[in-house]
């Protein structure tokens, strides 16, 4: 169990089949950063074009089609003072007839509001007490938007969207302490990490959470010959699983299906014992609603398992 | 303010300009029951066809097109022993080539469940041990999943589905103890309600939570001249507005754009400040999935507000 | 077969189970007249208010839930010199970050335009020369936008939007000529019809098509214990299925999956048949995309039957 | 105006930023042929993995970002003597609750039906007269299902689906004779083209056309600075735009808005001349629903402009 220190000396804005920058065996820990979506570093310098740029891809020893990708999310730290969002909602959030009445920036108004990030209070705070809202502060609450491995047939997947391989999910739930299942979908997988948070509503509506870069550590180890079909995850509570499609209706499908076939594959239900434990227990949230392809997330507490 | 003990002898499966069964002040309290889901009484009893029967409907007293109708609810109270659930996912909330792997019954099995319930112990336990779940029981969570108002222009909407006059939306958030808000569509609001679950999973993706019977008692009072445009509704931490309609990104659409206007009609928030706090602060829950219309909620914590 | 003159002299603006204008038996013609959408008459006249008024409901003796009513379009004429559209595209059928570049009317401005007809010529021709249009003429092209039968379990349905009865399906083949079945959903059938257009471009993305005033000739029938589930039609060329839902996928699916069954109950196909001719046969149309719920039709050309 | 005849010797599963097979200038006319969607070519041996393999790229000199590349089909010719189709609809083209009825074929059973091509009589020929359908000859219309250009940002997107760059969008009005506009993402546009159908119905719904290989010729060209937004075409009859995405509402919201842009830019129509003549002139056609991005066209006649 090798721990890689790792500093990124270019990033790419599509996840795909891209040269490894490290290889690493299963069960290997990573310590590296990340920069914001926007290119910038923790310095605040942008040192690469926008768009959610990603580090990696790193390659896995050993993972091949067929397997899946277990992911640790050991820490996730935003490194610097300063994030920011963006002011108004996405005219695709609110109804068509809305999109006139939001608060479209005049021509020289920046569409960016800065927030001061302060780790040791673990607090963000609206760097702008114009707005009604005055002094305002939000517990932080790191997450990463976009992860994932290289998607099947030689694709590039473009980090704005998300489908199998993972992506833009921009799931609240991916947080330090998380464990993350991707299906290995070509040789070494290929995990490329990016687009941290500080925070984020639920939806990304606004299109950002708080932009930050980061101090990422993460464990990548390879279950062989473990197939499935999209992301699956764990917490302290819940098992879950990731369906990224559009519209959010067709992302409930892939997400209820996965877990379906998780909970008779590894948790011993018969398909009526399944079907009645997800009629009645099951939770979903939504991650991403602004990207081409939307999150929905599907839940089983693990209270109920065994 | 009176209190009304009321014993419906009749029901309606749509909701809509039917003779009020009772005419009640602003601020008045309501106390009666409703069937379940299958027309089923307290005592098991099938009384009125199936299909989601409401009791009611209520007309309030000075209620006019252009008002809120403020329901309190009060006390939801499933009053026999047994409610019931289907066993098998509606087919259009997996994947359409996973349809045929669904538990499809055969020709003389039952396609219910049957579930004991324990005021007592606040629990709900399977009454059926062939199945991998074994003994399985869950902590009861009493919700309403159908209620409303006469929608507008002289319509009566079937209670299978929702709009913005409420009505099957099946959010487990309806519990009691909660405040909903509807606005008032044509006069004397006519308010129906029905449909208790002794508990549900997000999404009521089996077609059913545990269908009951209910003791149920709530407040019926009038904001005048306050006009909305969907349901809203507020609990202990939140307040939450209620977009039902197809699909999900539509749902979220109607929800997004009723709490960016309560924002600021009611909580003093500009319009920036409003997009700003509703970008990294909102969060959704999932209604009905299953229904022609869906259901998605929009949430604000109270403790943002202000 | 008897000929019935009917005159209108009130209109509903839902399709359901009101009192019946007229009874007539299996066979008969009615020779009518409807309002326009906004509700003026033959004189251009407001006699009830806006919203797709409907002439009916004609109750037809016999027809009974199970059997299927057949409506002849015999006759459909504009009878009035003018009828209008509007001039912006509804925001909800372009992208939504090009919703502020629609030509939003000014405070002061008609959001109308109105049309000159000319039956003899058959000739539609806009009635203002400022615009890029210039003279502006199009040929005539009557259409029905809004028909069908009451809905089942006592269901009120608003005439803005659409279902398995039919309602504002905007469809511009229901033309002069066609033959229309609908599910019979209550006893009598309740047969109501309204919107006639001038002519129409697919969708109705104006959220008009030419608006006017119709004299309509239609000849009802029942086929007793036919049973179908979405309404039916046919034309010289082509048999087709409308699906009336949201999104347009859903249509796609009700559409598809009632011409399956067609073809298989009335055209001798067996179930692969049935599948291989759709796959490289089938056509679809848009019908209204503007409403709550939208309309595709499914049409399979005659010339492939038998 | 060079000819090029060029010969594949290997093909591309996705459209991306693969090293061009020819470069070739603006004007152009390349002949060369492709295989069918499962990798067969003209003496139906299978010489490359199926799943829908492009023929190219070419590289077209002076293509640049912000240009368009015109790709005019100037012959479409199936090359062999017969194709096939798929004999079971696609689960999601039909309502969730109807699939467990589609024929599903028995373990051993071929999903697969074969048709006999004769260029000569024009004729597609179901070759097997065991199903219903007896002796079932359809008249031939030879299109292109795939094909496009590279994206932007080094994606490289599945074949199996489409965007903005084109891809799968079978579309039937891609036939002989028509020009097509794409944008231009990557320099040198790169060229893709496969997929060829010898006929297909709307939608292609049984997830196949009559899949065959072609012999093809193109004339590819630039027009420098003409910045387009989707795919756009024209025929003798129509202009139309291509909107590819997921549900089909969102490709009509793509389509609709690139052909607002292209009337006011191209056509000499003010706003409110564009949107009166859209809302009463435009016609839909549906391309691929089968896929995960679908297809809607959005089609303007030629004799209502100017």
């Amino acid at each position: 169990m090798t721990v890689h220190n790792f500093q990124p000396t270019h990033y790419h804005t599509n996840i795909g089949p891209h040269a490894p920058v490290l290889r690493v065996q299963s069960g290997d820990t990573i310590v590296t950063t990340t920069v914001d979506a926007g290119g910038q570093d923790a310095s605040g310098k942008q040192i690469t074009p926008r768009g959610n740029p990603m580090t990696g891809p790193f390659y896995v020893e050993g993972a091949e089609p067929g397997d899946t990708l277990v992911v640790r999310l050991d820490k996730l730290t935003p490194n610097r003072p300063t994030g920011w969002t963006r002011k108004m909602l996405a005219p695709n959030v609110v109804d068509p007839d809305y999109v006139t009445q939001l608060p479209w920036p005049g021509k020289d108004e920046s569409t960016l509001a800065i927030w001061n990030i302060d780790n040791a209070a673990g607090t963000a705070t609206l760097d702008d007490t114009t707005t009604s809202l005055g002094t305002f502060t939000l517990p932080l609450a790191p997450m990463v938007g976009c992860f994932g491995v290289a998607p099947a047939r030689g694709e590039a997947i473009s980090t704005a969207t998300s489908a199998q391989h993972g992506g833009n999910m921009d799931y609240r739930g991916f947080v330090e302490g998380v464990t993350v299942y991707f299906p290995v979908l070509t040789e070494g997988a290929l995990f490329h990490i990016g687009d941290g948070h500080a925070l984020q509503g639920d939806g990304e509506i606004v299109s950002t959470g708080i932009e930050i870069s980061f101090d990422v550590q993460v464990t990548l180890s390879v279950q062989k010959g473990k197939r499935i079909g999209w992301p699956r995850g764990e917490n302290a509570d819940y098992i879950f699983t990731v369906g990224n499609a559009r519209p959010l209706d067709q992302c409930v499908q892939h997400a209820t299906t996965e877990m379906l076939r998780w909970l008779q594959t590894d948790f011993g239900l018969d398909p009526v014992g399944a079907n009645i434990l997800m009629g009645q227990c099951v939770e979903y949230d939504l991650g991403n609603i602004f990207d081409p392809a939307c999150t929905m997330v599907c839940k089983v507490p693990k209270r109920v398992l065994r």
